[in-house]
């Protein structure tokens, strides 16, 4: 073990601190609630009021000034401060928890969803590459980084590094981190749990353990979830060399802003900052909260990651005849949704048949013309299927393809498809995931291996160096949602994995 | 026979002629097009360009000056008629037809729509109850109904009657007709020939047969199709009391105005107006394109009609979870949507098990949030099922909810279901339907004993008088569309079934 359980407990702590201070920042619709609450109650942020804020969609960013705003009439540090002020790793109690254990007492509910982070009543967290809420995540991290003595540095696209030197005199670099973006609306842990985790891991081990034989950097990585320009990963993306800079004029958020202009607009994107660029890593380790519920159904409180999943994704149209419903008997239709309802059928089965990690999910589909009483004549569904083979995942398509083929031809409908993402598998690197397996064993913490069913960060950096994932369970497999929740001691579990992995690989191996 | 084949031949051009004319009073977007395209040709109305139209959905009802201004650049007669000229029932030669001709000669491609009748390029008619073009309508018809001596007058719904009064100095009706009014963007025949056929029938028996022994009326009803206010079948709804009009203020258009301010502006709904609710009607005959494709697929020309089914519509909402398609194993999913895919394929089979003339159908489906990578949590769907017979409605309608009661359970999915339309079948009056029958047969034309599975006036009207129905081909089954059509021959061979039948019960029978 790298630090004592004090010690330990102290990393979770800053972890958590950062954690919640994130949580603030691109808070929803919160600003309101949280100015008439002062305890900071969670209370409000129940599936239905989600749900119903959600389904209105008025709701807009509320911006940094907002997010302020709300942080200082709660109460809560760091989102009101306007300057460098550090809070030291040795902090040992979350600032809000009296406030949350009174919340929990006071809403004198069982069912109340404990434990969550950031503003009461937020309708989820919104931070899009440059934009406000991003800048000032980035900014006080750079920040905590710098109060923590790991000289932090952003590169040319927006990442934020900060950097532990090893004595070993070589530039080699083993890596940890996340990204910093958010979905619209997302979960508090999505990306920032691996970048709040990287920076205290590497804050404990300078503080407890001193300088590394071999250098550590964590990474806040700019983006990537593709949430405001149409493309992800643009952090990693360029850090292997995927995405060139010059390449961002291309790209046009809604608003009809360039990649390059939102880049150059948040202060990025000039030639004397560094560029995305890395040829020196030696190891890419990844932390993330599961976004799924495999886990939490195993009971096991680690997973180590060995694939990330392939994606095809698919958009069909079936094309029958539009009838009336009263007047066209059975045997002489063509409906284009009974056709699509049994291709959907057909895609389930097919997986269910193939067995884990096969997933194949129709989640969108539109019939027209929509009317009760008439056939419908048109029907367009998509398709996604996910499988850590790429072999396995061809196999599939081409055989499920086949058999949509068969049932629109015996239905006398016309089937079109259109392949438009077909991302191949990444495998982790065998050797750095048994390590993190190792760790995890030490500390008597059941590991699962397992395939990543979304896509990561871990799946591009892998092409430039060994990249693995660490997994911690997600309540109810939920994310990309407010309701994200991953308990306070499970984090702590999967942090207390990685700072270990950490220091085997930056304290006691060699340098290769 | 009562006429003979030539006298046939004038009641058929005089039908057509009305057709013709009512086609262009509400024809929607056909002003640019006739203008450029004074030989009035059809080709342009390809399905093709139908649908772009549709689905730019921006053309908006002309209005009964732009109906008359094409009508007037196309010379056809009656659309630009300012007056009360009456067109004389001999006219034997279609005023378009040798611009159609050159058309399909033009156009140079046996596969243009031919036959076509109306303003060139038009897409559909719509004449909405108490617009301007349904009012263009009924006033063009009093004017033709007056011209053949017919005593035309309005009630205070505005249907519109002609009368040909019988010599046996009793005040019992044989009564034939249908509606004016279309669903937007609608055909030229859908209850447009109906009425057309009988003022035909009516102008050619009084011409060539004098006074009938019992009475013989045509009505135009009012309304029908429930495309404008909330509620179906105004006009023969208030002929059998089962709409009183002190209920009028209650329904509201989509604009706001009320069917009550509309009847007034429109000019009815006046205490000095005759009431419509009728007490004297010894039988009621419909004629009407099927709007199916049974007859044009069995090559019988005449469909008599037993029993109009009977309606039962449901919404079904399937709760599951929504959850992320790459994280989360087949086995784990409470996918809504694959439930709901199962769901429409039990209804399927269930009704091509029980065999004609058992119909359902899922006409609209709703998956939410509806994103390619998430399995849908909620989906919402609508069941329209129909019967001629009201116990095989009711027990199917009861085991399909079984089943999908079933299919949800296995699921793990959450299923409710609302009724919100139970129409019971109509059934047309045995001997009346009989009499159709022999007097087709008379003729030489086969007949097909069968259910309409659309709802229709005889159904009303079958409530407080022997009712029954005459249907002709639809073409391809095509109904509610600007495709909707049926060949002049088959539209003169339902015409000359009407006319025998009105003399039978007429001038042959002796009064009840």
């Amino acid at each position: 073990m790298a630090l004592t359980s004090e010690q330990m407990e102290q990393a979770a702590s800053f972890m958590m601190e950062l954690l919640r201070e994130l949580a603030w920042i691109g808070a929803e619709g919160a600003a309101n609630v949280a100015a008439a609450d002062p305890l900071g109650t969670t209370a409000q942020l129940s599936a239905a009021a989600v749900e119903a804020a959600g389904g209105a969609g008025s709701a807009q960013a509320p911006g940094q000034a907002a997010s302020a705003a709300a942080g200082a009439a709660a109460g809560v540090p760091g989102a009101a401060e306007a300057g460098a002020g550090a809070v030291p790793p040795t902090a040992s109690v979350p600032p809000t928890a009296s406030g949350a254990a009174s919340a929990v007492e006071a809403s004198g509910t069982p069912h109340a969803p404990q434990g969550l982070i950031g503003p009461a009543g937020a309708l989820g967290v919104t931070r899009l590459l440059y934009d406000d809420a991003w800048l000032q995540a980035q900014r006080l991290l750079e920040r905590r980084l710098a109060a923590a003595g790991l000289e932090p540095r952003f590169d040319r696209a927006g990442s934020l590094f900060g950097r532990l030197p090893g004595t070993d005199g070589g530039s080699r670099v083993v890596l940890t981190g996340s990204h910093i973006d958010t979905v619209r609306r997302g979960g508090h842990y999505d990306g920032a749990y691996g970048v709040a985790a990287g920076i205290a891991a590497l804050a404990a081990l300078k503080r407890f353990c001193g300088p590394p034989r071999r250098t550590l950097e964590v990474v806040s990585l700019c983006e990537e979830e593709g949430s405001r320009f149409p493309l992800s990963y643009w952090g990693s993306g360029t850090m292997i060399g995927r995405y060139g800079l010059e390449g961002a004029s291309f790209y046009h958020d809604p608003d009809g802003e360039t990649l390059e202009q939102a880049m150059l607009a948040a202060g990025f994107g000039r030639p004397e900052q560094p560029h995305p660029r890395r040829d020196d890593l030696d190891a890419f380790v990844e932390l993330h909260v599961e976004q799924g519920i495999v886990l939490e159904r195993s009971g096991e409180p680690i997973g180590v990651v060995q694939a990330i999943v392939g994606q095809r994704r698919y958009t069909f149209t079936v094309a029958g005849e539009a009838n009336h419903a009263g007047t066209t008997p059975m045997p002489l239709r063509r409906d284009a949704l009974a056709g699509a309802a049994e291709m959907a059928l057909a895609a389930e089965r097919a997986a269910v048949r193939r067995g884990e990690p096969m997933v194949a999910t129709v989640g969108r589909l539109e019939a027209e013309p929509g009317t009760p009483n008439v056939v419908p004549g048109r029907v367009r569904f998509t398709l996604d299927v996910r499988h850590d083979d790429v072999e396995a995942l061809e196999s599939f398509c081409r055989e499920l393809l086949e058999e949509l083929d068969g049932i629109a031809a015996r239905r006398g409908l016309e089937l079109q498809g259109e392949l438009w993402m077909d991302a191949p598998p990444a495998r982790m690197d065998a050797e750095l995931a048994d390590r993190l397996a190792r760790a995890a064993g030490r500390r008597g913490l059941a590991v699962r291996r397992m395939a990543s069913g979304a896509g990561h960060d871990a799946q591009l950096l892998s092409e430039i160096c060994p990249a693995a994932m660490l997994f911690v369970p997600s309540r109810a497999g939920i994310s990309h949602s407010p309701l994200e929740f991953t308990e306070e001691a499970q984090l702590a579990a999967g942090l207390a994995v990685l700072i270990d992995a950490l220091y085997e690989l930056a304290y006691e191996e060699r340098v290769p």
